[in-house]
């Protein structure tokens, strides 16, 4: 049996998804978590997505012209804890409101983390 | 209240730290997650802080001559969610076994999550 080791709390929902833009609401319990967020250029931002946990392996991409690989040497939305991750640019910050570019998570998907973007960016 | 949403499962274990190499070790259940790791050059791991979940401001790194921040705007592993994340080289593979280089965790750490790294790299 897998080893429970942790419940993960929605610090927010994606509201809106336009183009390359979309604007995440921050729990009210959690907005003073964006305290001076506004000076950060790239954010990661971590999400759940309710898919299947019990795959392991996976075509990359849903190509089955591509190889097989372990979801874990891929980024797959389907691994045994569903968590997506995006570097995102901070586009606004307005209260518990922040909208970003390049998000890959539709809308009212649960926003579990958002930290500031360290180092190089990844393409976004 | 916060609104829970999943489980996390432990994936992995972090067993030992020597230097700048971690070796992980994933759970029996999950080892075919890894097939074909082997062509992978960077991971992103995510892995589980047991620390305090209630506090939304922080000096970065800990510092007090830093401004206060909100904990979404660094990467402080205290956090709504603790949820550690770091880009690391993937030195060798051997059945349920991972070494990596750069990884910012503890011994015993719990793992959640093993993801290619795509784009450039956070500086490992």
């Amino acid at each position: 049996m897998p080893d429970e080791i942790a419940t993960l709390y929605r610090i927010g929902t994606v509201v809106s998804v336009e183009g390359d833009l979309s604007t995440i609401r921050v729990e009210p319990d959690y907005v003073d978590g964006l305290y001076r967020i506004d000076t950060a250029d790239y954010l990661d931002i971590l999400f759940w997505i309710p898919l299947d946990r019990g795959v392991l392996r996976v075509h990359p991409h849903g190509d089955p012209e591509r190889k097989l690989r372990g979801v874990f040497s891929t980024r797959s939305p389907v691994r045994p804890n569903p968590i997506g991750l995006t570097r995102v640019k901070l586009v606004s910050h307005d209260g518990a409101t922040i909208v970003v570019r390049g998000l890959d998570a539709l809308i009212d998907t649960a926003v579990v983390d958002i930290k500031i973007g360290e180092g190089p960016t990844h393409g976004n």
